[in-house]
């Protein structure tokens, strides 16, 4: 079989790998379709080889089916619907004991610190598979991982119905985030500069702006009736965004931390005092929240094929990179892992 | 009667001003003692012209008794001990509206957008005072205010018993912070580079190290067993304080940020997302925080009194500025605004 293999800055290789034949406690998994998501991005750029090596599999935003049973496994059987909880906790360190195993000190991430599913087969810990309903397409179920950072970071900001949430930054991540926050009850607004992820959003039933073109405070202030938003979602990475979630809030408003910002960001700390506002870092999610997500995939509830832009084949997955890099007219990109033919092994 | 008038940066006048005479829904109060806060020093220094004024009657944290009754005002007698709650609301605006009136848009505060307590008489809306126990020393009395802003603080961090807490800055606010979270059932720890405060730290019972002398986040590491401080306080203003509590923070730990920063910081907004730390603004105070800031001081659950480095008759006040600049073995510094003879005018 085939894998796509991380190979230095800018390069993903195609090759011949060996099956990873499942341990004890292990499911070989015949993977359908892998996702591209940011992290893997800054991987390709090379900014990672630090934790990834400069040869790597990558890919954690999947779905599948089960493939093989490896000694001991029980509950799953051959052909079943599943994606993965990609993420191994130690069980032992301060943020495990507290209960907080999601933001382990020593988490090891499968697709980053181990091999990921850019591969026809992936062999994982039994315990990391969670289920899907067998109605949900495969494509949209590779969704379901993005969806489930989406509700945790929307739990994380305590979202209630009738609360006005701003999202800044329109991505894949943002326009989930958003979508969840909707679908929780929420008056959302997205701030994106990208025309087509803007259009995207409107595909979605969501209220999208452009910040060059639209004071996004005189839009706040009229939609809050001079309130503020009861919450932000940072999820643009970027100076600008911060600044703009942190203006946009009301008293008391909750600003929800999704975003990576790789420099230390001036902040308006004055701001968070004199309004009582609250900063609420959000990483990763636990299996209560990709259950949920895979539940809010499977009822339609959220739309996720709509962010689909296109599905390339495994051999082509060098392409699905670089057409992410050039950005434009592009939200998600996918990865089709299927063989040709099944045990055919033709490429 | 004669009150310390704020003539301009640096300059603190003792005039003779009349007595106002309480109108209807308002109270006459003959001042015991005044103390002086940092706002009042940021007045002090001229950098708020443009809210006080160039001539203004500071004061805010006072204690006194009830001197003259204005038309209408029912639930008081002349001689009840007394403290004020200095803040007035719109109760309009969409802070107020949300339940969040100490942070109104448009607050007021006595002692900066109108009159204050150093003066001999200090006439104030009925609805502002606070009763006092009859026990209560009334130098002591003249601390419930930053008691209640420490009640506040401890509340918005949302500290529980057997959490550690880290308190960034050991002046009056800082201590009564941390004596405050240890009466709550905290595991206290103050960083403060000034010896003098120390000290009185000490006397209060609380631990507190020198942040020159002692690697912090060596300390915290042991402290906490390698998992970091639940709770930081940040009173210090500085940039080296914040970047002390955010650095100490557990996974999912939270910073109360109490101190005034009038620039923006570089804030480490990575870690705020890896570690899913929390940053709270917390300001003022609601009339529950001083009532049970008057409770903490007459039961002297919190024995305020060591605090008070000296107290100055009110023709001393420019000096009682001049000594909390100075800095050093100072802490909290009272006004004594009681005329030396009733009626005698004579001051």
């Amino acid at each position: 079989m085939y894998a796509a293999i991380y190979s230095g800055a800018g390069t993903i290789r195609i090759e011949a790998v060996p099956r990873v034949a499942p341990g004890p406690g292990e499911v070989q998994i015949e993977v359908a379709y892998t996702g591209i998501c940011g992290t893997d991005l800054h991987v390709y750029h090379g900014e990672m080889d630090a934790r990834v090596g400069d040869r790597a599999i990558l890919g954690h935003e999947m779905s599948g089916q089960v493939a093989a049973l490896g000694a001991g496994v029980a509950g799953w059987s051959v052909g079943e619907r599943v994606t993965v909880l990609p993420v191994r906790w130690c069980g032992e360190c301060p943020a495990c004991r507290a209960g907080h195993r999601h933001i382990c000190l020593r988490l090891r991430f499968l697709g980053l610190d181990a091999a990921g599913s850019m591969q026809s087969r992936w062999t994982v810990p039994a315990d990391t598979l969670v289920r899907l309903p067998p109605g949900v397409p495969l494509p949209e179920a590779a969704l379901v991982e993005p969806v489930a950072v989406a509700v945790h970071d929307v739990r994380r900001a305590g979202l209630r119905p009738g609360e006005r949430a701003l999202v800044v930054g329109g991505g894949p991540v943002g326009l989930l985030i958003a979508a969840v926050a909707a679908d929780t009850g929420g008056d959302v607004l997205v701030v994106e500069p990208n025309p087509h992820r803007r259009r995207v959003a409107a595909g979605l039933g969501l209220a999208a702006v452009d910040p060059a073109a639209t004071d996004v405070q005189d839009l706040v202030q009229d939609w809050s009736s001079g309130a503020g938003a009861d919450v932000a979602f940072e999820v643009s990475g970027v100076q600008a965004g911060m600044d703009t979630a942190v203006e946009a809030l009301s008293a008391r408003g909750r600003l929800a931390l999704v975003a990576i910002h790789t420099t230390r960001r001036p902040v308006d700390l004055f701001r968070f005092f004199w309004r009582e506002l609250t900063l609420i870092g959000a990483r990763l999610y636990d299996r209560d929240d990709i259950e949920r997500a895979v539940e809010l995939v499977a009822s339609r509830q959220i739309p996720v094929g709509s962010l689909i832009t296109r599905v390339l084949p495994l051999h082509r997955a060098g392409e699905a990179f670089a057409s992410l890099e050039a950005g434009g007219a592009v939200m998600k990109v996918l990865i089709d892992c299927q063989e040709p033919g099944a045990g055919s092994g033709a490429w």
